[in-house]
């Protein structure tokens, strides 16, 4: 599981950073949480392989947010896509979306699907064999919902010098699986202890966008491996946080302390910073594994 | 009066140009013609004082033109302004952005106003004592409305070394205006032929966005001092010009020369052109005074 940032600006526009969005990749496909304005461009910039990309996260209809979104799925469909595309967020989306698309006369060429999300609610939104989404409610002036990643258990890890010559494909999965071969006198065959490791732990990834301080979602996001949240201002300015239900660097680090999770990057900074050391330093002084999310970089979770 | 040209890309997008935008300035205002995704980056980058600007020009409902207004809107509501917002563009238009507002709760604290245009007709839609805007009908596959701006007569120059030292502020005025200044005798005082020159001629600017060759707009724009036209494809890709109702440099380059225009600035180039000498050369080879639009650049008109 590995998250590439291509945007740390919150709503004021600043020509040094691009506001929110981030791509999920599982190595299985790739997973696009927000879509500010000029995401389409950042994608590209990152080399992002479009047809990989099959479902979108939208966390709220702030603008910076999801104003890139119009602009993708043209972009998508100028691309000759076919393959289905799904979107994920709060009610109003869809319609701001097809209306677009209808006065600009777009038909287009793949199955778009909007799935309307409940950001009051803890709810399992989407499932593969490799994946589990969930939405994580947050407290905004608009419905706001973060999204929990976690992967699914993965099979044990086959010891490839170990392994006999004539064993068989499903003996192999069997073995991956966690379970032993035997014969028919209930013999074990093959151990699978002893052709296998212990497969990694799944990993876990919360992306929180915007948020007032909320103990709330602690209890959700219990020991994660990678918390992402905002951190719009610096103690400083905590009254203008409270009043426009966003969080600071203090919060987001009690945040991933009182959750115990094992790394926090925070984001979505106020356009007034130009240097952030002092808003890393202030979320270090509380949660020392925090990192400032960079435009760019991809992060191994 | 000048024109900055803020993006010259068109509909995919490319990482070396951005969608289309322009800010004409006649020293009294500005007025932003289209607004592509990313254009209010472009305004920031090229310093342009939005408090100057009162009047928002979008040709057609192609995202490539409009997709960055939304963002520009609310960012201006962001930065506090409280001065009215004139929005003249196709039908639609109106409810694509107040959909946007309502499911941000954004409520403006200026006055928004959408005219909408008939963009099949010639009709003076905005007029001060500066300037006269017009629509000017465009042929592709939504709705289309080039405009061309023309500035109002301006007052006769003052020349100040030969102004008697008594005259009245009324007095330079009536001169200004070509009148004469007569005693009680009628006889002249002031001869508005010896204290002021000719004012300089009133200038003409048309943008004609997105258009398939079309002949029509050839009456309308006969002499102006500077065209900008599209032109997406070169010769070799004439017929799918024709087909996506797009121009070729070539188209471009005969209709200024029909219309005898002064000079010509070609943009909203395909994102499969990285070098643009052969475009510039086909459009010269019909019509020698013709430009690249490059971004940034302000011509003077």
């Amino acid at each position: 599981l590995k998250i590439t940032i291509l945007g740390t600006g919150s709503a004021t526009p600043s020509l040094i950073r691009n506001p929110s969005a981030q791509v999920l990749d599982d190595d299985h496909g790739i997973y696009l949480i927000d879509c500010g304005e000029g995401t389409q461009n950042q994608l590209i910039k990152n080399k992002i392989k479009l047809t990989k990309l099959k479902n979108i996260f939208i966390s709220h209809l702030h603008g910076d947010h999801y104003f890139g979104l119009i602009g993708l799925i043209s972009s998508l469909n100028l691309a000759q896509r076919n393959e289905p595309l799904n979107i994920f967020g709060p009610k109003g989306l869809s319609q701001i979306i097809q209306i677009q698309l209808k006065y600009s006369q777009t038909f287009l060429n793949f199955k778009l699907t909007f799935i309307e999300i409940d950001t009051y609610k803890v709810q399992n939104i989407f499932e593969n064999e490799h994946i589990t989404i969930s939405t994580l409610p947050l407290i905004h002036r608009v419905p706001c919902s973060g999204f929990l990643f976690i992967e699914k258990p993965k099979k044990r890890s086959i010891i490839a010098e170990k392994l006999p010559k004539k064993i068989e494909p499903h003996e192999i999965l069997t073995l991956k699986n966690g379970n032993n071969i035997y014969d028919l006198n209930n013999k074990i065959i093959y151990n699978f202890q002893e052709f296998t490791t212990e497969p990694p732990l799944p990993k876990k990834y919360a992306y929180c966008s915007d948020t007032a301080y909320s103990e709330a979602i602690i209890k959700h996001i219990i020991g994660i491996d990678l918390l992402y949240h905002e951190a719009t201002f610096r103690n400083d300015l905590a009254e203008r946080a409270k009043k426009t239900l966003h969080s600071t660097a203090s919060d987001a680090a009690k945040i991933a302390q009182k959750a115990e999770v094992k790394k926090l990057i925070i984001g979505h900074f106020s356009s007034r910073y130009h240097e952030l050391d002092v808003n890393l330093n202030e979320a270090q002084s509380i949660f020392e594994n925090t990192f400032l999310a960079i435009e760019n970089e991809t992060y191994n979770i």
